[in-house]
């Protein structure tokens, strides 16, 4: 069960309700409440739990939970007693319901005594300002933002509904979409790294652009979005992007692209859109990445990549070759007896 | 000698003193008196010094130290009327003679008028909070919290006696231990990056844990830990983690493991007591990473490792095969004669 | 065209003040008057645009910009009616007219009745210190230094003329220099990760060092550079360092180097003047970089390097050495036929 003092639930569900809300096939008994979510190997009585990893499915075959979401290939292991939610997208089912026990709760509108905000700002109905948060002149913010304490928003800024700005974060020279969502320490808007090399002193190229962020956006704690150097930066909806990543100015990130922690993509860079962007991987400037390209951790892109791409290691090579890359290598070093 | 704008040196101590304190054998006068401690190279007439790296040996031979803290094995490179302090781990010894000559002052209790805190927070004695802080309802700070200026402390959260956050962090959902220190701008307790990947737009997975910090941990500038999707993100006692570390949700980094800059730690992995992760490298998610392992700078973990590996390279292998690999390589490359 | 909402453009200028601002040879039209910069596949009319990278030779052949900045080598692909600025360093003049048409805006002084400063703070004329900014004991601010808001100065810290510190930063332990810009959210001078491993509890090692910080550098969002240990870390005039960077206690990078996105400098490291290293690169401790060194993306560096080395890989190697791998590496894993 979740710690109340951090998370609220909901009221108890009939299973029937959240078979339908999430478009699954029960299996057992139909007429059961569920209570609550859970870990497999935390659920108990009341609760529903799921199974996508197949690395859990001992943990499946032994949970106490009273329901569990599936997909049907995983039936055949299921707990005597357990009533099966059968779906094709498990995860998803599971997110879903987990969504309807913890919807995420807007804060009720308010604005802090202990917030700045320039007079010239336009703070629709539904916002909440928090203490320590400062808003420059002109900045618009749609119906319900939530902009979380001691969060900057430079002059200028526009950010749709329902967005929220995490604590400590700074946004300029941007504007945001709706339902989006900039975790906390994010640095939106600030000059890409431009500037003409020169031993009497680097020069600096004014950075004339702007960071546009589409809807339903996530972009995670500390991760950094320059603007760009005339072009703007481009975050395409629903991208989600996660901590620690590094996003240069001019670069644009399509629709749906999954971009995971520490990663960093340099100037002037295309993802086209669903591209996956694994962890700690980075992509050079001026390049091309073909839609749904799949970049393993840790690569490194130096070359454009058509669509549908799946590489790993620097300089990336598709995933197979990497694989007798390591062979290769295993074969070469490996002792002689 | 330190900048004392910055660092107040405590009074001068007698080299018996100080080697009863760390356990040192003293050679040579044992009647002098230490005013403070100094690089080798930097250090004069009344300072202590310390060799613990031997590339450092030739500043050692040429040291103008009153006192050295050395190895048994150093002894013969001193330089003439140094006096020696013996020791088995010279830097440790080091380490604590410092703390000697500048202890952690902890400021006076205090709580600034611009500081913004919820009436519901408990305080207790000895605390110090300064200007710009926000806390939530329903903290808890135990004796002597240190909160620096412009730190976000969410709702619920508590945090133990003699512990400190640093600037501009960012902590919610969490419990943290005593004697804990979060660097400027770290980010505790945020979503973990949880979702149903979904071209129609991803389906977030609310992330229903906490993260628990526990005791004499330390936690670097930018580093972020996510808290758990249902389990909680757990750093055990003692725990050394530097700057913009990544550690994802469900994470359990265990006692007294060391985690250098840049290194990610990817959702549900543990890490058991005393690993060692160097900087830049990544651990891939659900692995288990056993007690005393050892990985090297840059690598990519992706698959269990046995206590007491020490490996290297991505995906890594043992330290001796990634160095026959380096070799293997240079010969296939070696440009004919 | 640059969005008005975010950036202003200055009045127009003849083509003869720019070329004569720039050192440039006019070629075309001298009797034209420019209002804008502008991209070539953007610009139109009253634009001036330039051409540093021949990968959009293209965009140069169809651009409809009044004027354009170009290599001489370049001047045969004009398209008609362009007045060419012929420059050896194109991407350094259209640097230079930019920051005619974009000039950076100081803020009128101003010290906001939101900031918390010490009284014993000394802050000089010309100071924009914005709303939530916390200044310490003893800090001095030289002219015309702009605190953006939510910004941390620690008790001492003394920052020269013209220097700007980004919104939510924080600075503690140092001296930084004249026309120097710290942006959002870098952390300076917090302790380096000093400390003796001991499984009864690593023993910190106390930081005495400082922070110092010449003039006219930068360093990026979210970047860290924690103070020394005893020695000063040390950021040589005119270093421009990206985002997300980390740079240990006792380094000491030299004048003009250029530090990218998400690289790392261990502890105790020298880099010589003119040093580039890029993306994602890390460097051990206790090394020494010659001067000039260039560094590839993603490289791991082991051992000194000469000044003049461009290196690659991890272990780093000579780039054509690294070429010369890459091949041997496909040769190697080729599917036989």
């Amino acid at each position: 069960m979740a710690d109340p003092i951090f998370h609220k639930v909901s009221a108890p569900q009939s299973i029937k309700e959240l078979a339908q809300a999430v478009d699954a096939e029960i299996q057992g008994d139909e007429n059961i409440t569920v209570h609550d979510v859970a870990a497999l190997n935390e659920a108990g009585d009341k609760d529903i739990s799921f199974l996508d990893n197949a690395k859990y499915k001992d943990d499946f075959k032994n949970t106490k939970a009273t329901a569990c979401i599936i997909a049907p290939k995983m039936v055949e292991f299921a707990p005597k007693g357990c009533t099966l939610l059968i779906s094709k997208n498990p995860y998803k089912a599971y997110a879903l319901i987990a969504q309807i026990f913890y919807p995420v709760s807007t804060p009720p509108a308010n604005i802090s005594d202990h917030a700045v905000i320039a007079k010239s700002a336009k703070i629709a109905d539904g916002c909440c300002i928090e203490a320590g948060v400062v808003i420059g002149e002109n900045v618009e913010l749609a119906e319900n933002c939530w902009i979380e304490a001691n969060a900057v928003i430079g002059d200028g800024v526009k950010i749709g509904k329902n967005s929220r700005i995490g604590t400590n974060a700074s946004v300029t020279h941007a504007i945001i979409g709706e339902a989006t969502r900039l975790y906390p320490g994010t640095r939106i808007g600030q000059d890409g790294f431009g500037f003409a090399i020169d031993p009497a002193g680097h020069v600096k190229v004014p950075q004339l652009g702007r960071v546009i962020v589409g809807d339903h956006v996530e972009i995670g704690a500390n991760s950094c979005v320059d603007r760009g150097a005339g072009p703007d930066t481009i975050i395409g909806d629903g991208a989600w992007i996660d901590n620690c990543v590094q996003i240069g100015h001019n670069t644009k990130i399509g629709k749906g692209c999954v971009i995971v922690a520490q990663a960093g993509i340099a100037g002037s860079t295309t993802l086209e859109d669903y591209v996956v962007v694994a962890a700690k991987a980075g992509i050079a400037g001026h390049l091309n990445i073909g839609m749904g390209t799949r970049i393993a951790a840790k690569s490194g892109i130096m070359s454009d990549l058509p669509a549908g791409s799946e590489v790993m290691g620097y300089p990336a090579v598709p995933i197979k070759q990497f694989m007798r890359q390591v062979v290769a290598l295993k074969k070469l070093t490996k002792p002689k007896k």
